[in-house]
């Protein structure tokens, strides 16, 4: 095992990855911006650098001094959480390069599903089914449209360095589909520096559906079930659920087999998520394989009880993985709501100090989260404040203790969605699990700017 | 099911009954004590009445008040946690009177179990084995000599309206016997009014481990396996979990069985909780049955993941109990800490005002507390803070996770016992599962004055 990891993140999932180091009894080093001098992970870890300005550019992104803190400390492994530089090949390779493991997958793996039209091409040729698209990058206007009405309308214009839903647009028509394209285009060479589009055909009623997997260095390959992730904004994701109120044992199964071919395509090494759009009659269809640690992957732990993080880090390590696939056995049924610090109305991130906190507790319920009473929410980062979670036999008794605990919730000081998430929890297709992506316009009556 | 709930409690039990209303649809009404005004169930209640000025026989020991509060608030169930009214059954048969449903078991049965001297005659009659001890009441200093001499020393004392460790006093000769035996009788008097005494052989090396039994009205039951509670001081628990370290598959069923035979021996319905004195060679002898939900039921509802209050009140609501025995599976190993109020050298409650409050979270960690930072902690009460659990998949993991979650943990501005409860996760006797009821004195060199 480690004797020390550096933690290359913030916030809830930096807490999260300092808790599983405890367990393993492994040293802790803690980066920061000059914003979160004062956060937990930081008051919490056994050492902690700065690594540079709040913006994450000059920071959290900041390779070399990242390396340097990692040196300099002698820490042996670095974890870097989601976001930030999770999904960077070349970060992967410059930890190895410094004799640093790199707690994810091998930087091979990473490029092979970072490029969303090469994986694409590779699941296909490993049997998985993907949704009609074009088979190539989309030169031009006129080769979009001519792919669009191939496929079929509406179509989904993605960028092939994507994720995360940036560069991401829907198209109706040809008109539409012309002046989306530029706006995507921009977005994407924004976000990736990279302006590559392909198309996808839109699949009405569908429900994201995503699979877990661990897989360890000697070959070896588990599922860990799915997480349903149909509500989104904006193809963000705000509730999470393990297992899938419309998945039943048979799809389950051809769904895992579908997910660990994937893996297997690109000889996957640690934990990752492949990522499926399913289809009322539960066609499913390959969308991307995130190379990390999932923000939800807190329900798949609630319900099969192993901890991923700790999967991740005695993976890198070169443990073996002790899991057979029949030792897995999905146990009730866990929720997650992304508690968001946001203007309720327009959506915008609304930081600030919280002057009043209560986190809900008892049985079955989890809070993952790094604020306290008297923090203050720097404006630079993302807006999630809190992950809480509800476990419960039934989706049932889950849904229910998430509504109490959701009600007990206060965060004075600071605006929030949590009054958007008791609407949510509270609907009656949320209660007997009528979910799809297009949830939050259908049930919610939300029209948001950039959504479908 | 219920319309409404009145929560005769306070702190941690009564926010447990109260998150389990709220999951049942169920109304509550909070009764608190002029000092317990601004508490947290009192906040989080649909209604709430003061019953009266601190002291808690003139508040949450006030009958008359508190039936008035169910009745002006038209409360049709009464749930009164543990302590105080749990186990009174004048306050059963009172409520019934009034047409209030108690929520536990029926007057016949708290009275059965109260006369310990009478319980212990009842469970022998029912083939269970108890201790070696007197027949009946020792009447005097020379009867209880006679007694000890026949049963062998050391002995130990007990009061036979006792619980909680009131009344209880070891002796090692004839003359610590006289002398312990008029301090017993007196601490009896003033706790339950009744100084009548009775002696049990005091077995060496023993555990404290007890079963959870669930019966419904129609004389349907099951037990949900057994916690372990050696950890004591003066009695009173400290670290519980469950399952037992020493208990294998065929201890757990002829124990579950002999805690059934003691439930069925007086009628027991809702939740109840024998307890037993194990030897090493795996002998067991009942103890008592304590006919109330206990401080430490949450280990139990993280290993089965059964919901225990919610139990209990669909029970008194006459539910059915739709579990078998067999349905009921052990998963993984939950471990709880006590967090107190109190000086850490001499264990006196130590009240104050919290000013800083940092709460563990994250994987397989459960607290149960009322208190928040700048929550004021009452100086009339037990000293009891919050309950701090942990899960693993293995005792393993559970003793790591605990070690982290303790770590964590910050409550500023009183002083507790959080620095004692991480020396007795650490030590290597609990992480090896040597437990046994003198293992403060054994392993933490404590020696608590009216301890063994």
């Amino acid at each position: 095992m480690f004797q020390k990891v550096l933690i290359a993140n913030r916030g809830e999932i930096a807490l999260r990855i300092l808790r599983a180091c405890r367990e393993l009894g492994v040293r802790t080093v803690a980066v920061y911006s000059e914003a979160d001098r004062d956060s937990l992970p930081v008051r919490l870890a056994d050492e902690s650098y700065c690594v540079g300005p709040a913006p994450s550019s000059r920071s959290y992104l900041n390779i070399p001094n990242i390396i340097s803190a990692a040196l300099l400390s002698g820490a042996d492994a670095i974890h870097p959480g989601y976001g930030y530089l999770a999904e960077r090949a070349d970060f992967a390779e410059i930890c190895e390069s410094h004799g640093l493991v790199f707690i994810g997958p091998p930087a091979s793996a990473i490029e092979s599903m970072g490029d969303k039209l090469r994986a694409r091409q590779r699941v296909r040729e490993a049997g998985v089914p993907v949704l009609p698209g074009s088979d190539g990058p989309v030169s031009d206007e006129q080769d979009a449209v001519r792919v669009a009405e191939a496929v079929g309308y509406p179509v989904m214009v993605k960028a092939a360095a994507g994720g995360g839903g940036r560069g991401m647009r829907v198209a109706r028509t040809p008109e539409e589909l012309r002046r989306v394209l530029q706006a995507a285009r921009a977005e994407a060479e924004s976000a990736f520096g990279d302006g590559t589009l392909y198309l996808e055909q839109l699949l009405p009623d569908a429900r994201h559906i995503e699979v877990q997997v661990l897989a360890d260095q000697y070959g070896h390959m588990v599922h860990l079930g799915e997480r349903e992730c149909s509500i989104q904004r904006r193809h963000q994701k705000i509730v999470e659920e393990a297992p899938s109120p419309m998945v039943d044992e048979a799809l389950r199964r051809r769904m895992g087999e579908a997910a660990l071919r994937v893996a297997r395509a690109v000889t996957y090494v640690n934990a990752g998520t492949v990522e499926f759009l399913v289809d009322p009659e539960g066609h499913f269809y390959f969308l991307e394989m995130n190379t990390r640690v999932q923000v939800e992957h807190g329900v798949t732990e609630m319900v099969t009880g192993v901890d991923l993080v700790k999967a991740q880090i005695r993976i890198a390590a070169g443990e073996e993985l002790t899991l057979a696939q029949e030792d897995i056995r999905l146990d009730g049924h866990a929720i997650e709501c992304r508690v968001n610090c946001e203007d309720p109305e327009t959506f915008t991130p609304s930081p600030g100090t919280i002057t009043g906190l209560w986190l809900p507790g008892g049985p079955g319920v989890r809070v993952d989260t790094a604020i306290y009473a008297g923090y203050t929410v720097p404006p630079y980062y993302d807006s999630l404040l809190a992950k809480l979670m509800a476990w419960g036999q039934q989706r049932e008794e889950a849904v229910a203790r998430m509504a109490s605990a959701l009600a007990e919730l206060r965060i004075e000081g600071v605006r929030t969605n949590v009054e958007f998430l008791r609407r949510v929890v509270s609907s009656p297709e949320f209660g007997e699990g009528r979910l799809s992506t297009d949830f939050v316009e259908r049930v919610m009556h939300v029209h948001v700017p950039g959504g479908r």
